[in-house]
């Protein structure tokens, strides 16, 4: 289990993190599409689509199923969703006479998308504790070095002289707006996916609306149509997370250069190297670099898959698969390492004391 | 002239826009950096930082100046930005007594950045514009064809019957959505730009935001503070760009999947084959793929440009000059684009008759 | 453990490869590192750097080291590398007087490049021979129906009739020539990386060259000088992995279009949906295109890398670790998605007979 | 006519090249499709499709031919491509019996890709005199500068001291590798296309072979069987002119950070600062990292057009031309500019003299 980073027994100590482990791990994901499956029935039943005994006897089914996951992996590989394979194990712990009841009106990417959606709930909010966590250090920081001296650089080189303050602002900047744009962002998400085979609902007649925000409204979701083979709001919470990630790659890259010199910062800490052991690396500063362009180089494949044809396209949302999970993985771990960089600086500019009196 | 499609001689007649080459021909750039002098002075003025009489003779000099573009172009080989000999150039007409009073307090950056932001204005409108224009066409096919009937097609095959209606509100969402996101960039779009050689507007004392702010409202922009390393505004003007230009991806190789059989979209126009003269190609349907494709490439670029080292990167600065203005013509080509080829829809899906009746 | 599709328990039937997991298993990992130590112990001693008592210490302990993979977790958290901490545990097993004599003159860069090295050879050969299995694939179905008619289309319009030969040799002429290009980069690939802590093996005084290079013959790579900084060879390989996706993608999106119409291809198995059990959905075609759209956004980030600032850059050097091993592993996952694909082919193009004849 | 910085009047004397702005202007390309409908008329006589009085007369209405540019815009935005209006342009030149011996049994990709074929071959040359131009520079340094110390930097922090010698080889090796790319680059490159409407050369009968290694010779390329949505070959060219810009951005973000302590190396010249006369920055060394990014950013494009559906894909070939001249110009760009920022190096390292004795 270490093709990906985040993934690897022991990088995923520098390029991982457990919560986000604990998000996207199977049991978590098989857990949100019980709950979506569980979600619908007892919204049909509200609705008189199926009968109450039903919407019962399932939600206890979601409650003690257990999958076969070995049946799982195979079945994707020929289907390319989990979900067929999923409905028909769940289907088998239920009574005959409910099966149909089961999943009713519902397709593999209504349980998909919207077990995606269950699942970024808490991103959302470790992305608002982590930019705060942020912007407090930086307060500290600008509290206790604010008024020292920083040469300020333009192109590389030595331009004018700046206080720390100028520069903590410049790094405040892009984080207080993310923390905006995280807010605008949850006016509408995360969101619901729930349209039917081909997005029309119609196998729940004129009901298919009532349901759908009886099961958003279950499951803690924002109601909307269905957005299946509209990616846009997917695509805004990518360009955030690289947005997020983007900006604390300034800050470490502007890290690490202050390090070259070793008068304008001091770290607590740093990498060892195997060969010099007097030598202190600003790895967390460097690694924020790379989350950054990493970000910067998967949002593409996010941009590409706006060209999702038709009623569902598997080439365009199996892109997705392989590259959103990581993109969130990244940016949280971006955001825990430059708390952690943050708070490890000592001191910070040139000045008569360290609190800048 | 003719390394990029956009200024093409015949390229440009499909991939290229009028407006756009003119939002970004030389002497549209050379006259709003001459308008931020202008107000500069004004502006300094009004907040006696320099002379009315020195603000008078400058922004009439700006009025008459014609640049030496050859030495402009020599100077920018040298200096990398075009500002240092724009601005003597410019204080050669001016006399002795004013001319520190010309570009007082600002640097290449102010100019260069807040220049951009002067010619977006009509940018963003056109945008809206040309969203606009296609819900409108959408809205036309809704009405003419909407209940017909369409093969709903999922991973590229058959699935169920959907209506027309169904695949136009598929179409319908996101630019809708993409208009809601054009009004929230604006509320803090486009911005000035000011901070002086270190973004810290050191040489204005504490008239630094005053003025600030007198030169954003001369010239119509948003007053926040420097943002010249904190390009993630700029960032989010270049992520709406591709979600516009991807979301007509969509619309254009659905287009072009419809155009295959022939039975399903009937249209106007499209293009000859030189070998089969006989044969009608949704040439602009392709086109809305290639520009799709084309941004969601770029997007990679300019996230990578978030990486802004310091005061003033110009590594990264420039990685964005290669890139945002190809974004915004790829787009408004797209809108363009779109708008033709949807009003060129002579009928689509199948029904009794193409009012749907 | 399923944060990328390749590591995760179902979604891996799909989207990963059971050789692919092996290769970049934490164990194979070590084992390539000491294997590395192990080397390079035996190297200085038949050169007379070390004694032959300490290298074959060394290679002992390697032999049966275990390594506390906790603790190297914890260690690439401080020092963004594992191989200091890897160095300390192995230390630990060698009796004091052998301990300098472990890892002598090497430093991290050199464990950790060769290491991956190691685990390219395998990787090669798997390449060799998925490419060798889709051309014999498309060799039976040249045989079966290559004489058969196929509408040829251009502009995804019907354009002029063809062979089923003729759309056979376009698959055909990529994967042949990237044999030979794999042909070509297997002159100098895999190779062994060995500098020393700045890449000048300053430690090993004159012997530095005869050292690497009875390194490279033990662990059976190529012999060139340090290029811990020249990322060149890497990217190759990457552009070749990319390459081979690429052309595999354009196999996928074909054939997802000849099975639009069901007339003119006819697939063995193929996907359930959830909702619709009539339908057969082409699943591996389309993955093929979603695997060359994933590789085509990665490849971007490896040349990104190539900005290899000064003797080691922390930045680009994590970023290939976050992203190589998922690009080889969806190339591999494309070869065999692709000869189950064309596997599974029953009929191709229309004619009097299967056989053409 | 300022969209691109390639073609802007005054941003192309720092992005921008000269002979590329002739091998991309219209004028060159309208010639290079002459000389492909010249010399396939020419092929053809001797092949005996055609007669030679009609070869004769359509090789000399070629020479003669002025196309209506007007006309050609106007024909593009409706055909997608200029050939079909372009050889209507010429057969109205020609008189009416020898009009259907006009480009007959081609189509418009065979025209555009050999044009621009025809017009690599020029770059081809110009990339291998300006690597040539930088290994020669390398050497001038090394002579007079190698022996000098400089401090091997290691994750951007000091690290162990190097010599200058040891920096420039990490410089050279990939640039010498490059030469050698490009070397095997050329066994069939460039190439002519030739494929007639669906790649099949149908209208020729059995002399299509015969044909196309005619036109090949008239024309100086090397001859393979058609390749039209084989894309592999142009991907090839791209990946190189990518690894060339990048291994001088290597170069680049290397000389940016020796030159911010100001005592490592000393440039003669170096840009202006419009706020700080007294600054110089090492404009072309950040210049070079900006290239390097660009053709990362864009070479995700290209790998994205491999997926080149059925015989031709508008949407995939237009993605190719909107990115590929900007690669070319780019790395011409690059390589002229390091030449020059390592011209311009006065002196590198410390040592007791510059010539290191």
């Amino acid at each position: 289990m270490s093709i990906c980073p985040f993934d690897h027994p022991y990088l995923s100590g520098l390029i991982g993190d457990e919560e986000a482990t604990r998000w996207f791990s199977v049991e978590n994901d098989i857990a949100a599409m019980l709950a979506f499956e569980s979600a619908l029935a007892q919204a049909e039943a509200a609705e008189k689509v199926i009968d109450y005994a039903a919407a019962e006897t399932i939600t206890n089914a979601c409650k003690t199923f257990v999958p076969d996951i070995a049946a799982l992996k195979s079945a994707v590989a020929k289907d390319g969703v989990v979900v067929p394979e999923l409905i028909r194990q769940l289907r088998g712990t239920v009574p005959a006479e409910y099966r149909t009841s089961l999943h009713l009106g519902a397709t593999s990417q209504d349980v998909i998308d919207t077990s995606l959606m269950i699942r970024l709930k808490p991103v959302l909010v470790c992305l608002n504790e982590g930019l705060s966590d942020i912007l407090s250090e930086l307060d500290r920081l600008e509290r206790a070095f604010g008024n020292n001296g920083l040469m300020g650089r333009t192109r590389m080189q030595a331009a004018v002289p700046i206080t720390v303050r100028d520069r903590i602002e410049a790094w405040r900047g892009p984080l207080s707006r993310h923390r905006q744009r995280l807010d605008g962002l949850r006016q509408n998400f995360p969101v619901i996916q729930f349209g039917g085979p081909a997005g029309t609902l119609d196998k729940l007649g004129d009901k298919g609306s009532a349901v759908r925000e009886r099961v958003a409204a279950i499951l803690g979701l924002k109601g909307l149509p269905q957005w299946h083979n509209q990616r846009d709001m997917i695509v805004d919470f990518a360009d955030l997370l690289s947005q997020v990630s983007g900006s604390l790659g300034k800050i470490g890259q502007d890290t690490s250069l202050l390090a070259q010199e070793g008068d304008e910062i001091a770290l607590e800490g740093g990498g060892k190297s195997s060969a010099m052991p007097h030598k202190q690396n600003p790895v967390l500063a460097e690694l924020l670099v790379s989350l950054a362009r990493y970000n910067a180089t998967q949002i593409s494949g996010m941009h590409q898959a706006l060209i999702h044809e038709q009623e569902r396209s598997g080439a365009a949302w199996t892109l997705e698969w392989m590259i959103l999970p990581s993109m969130v993985t990244t940016t949280v771990t971006a955001l825990r390492s430059a708390t952690a960089l943050l708070g490890s600086i000592m001191s910070l500019g040139e000045g008569t004391n360290a609190s800048g009196v």
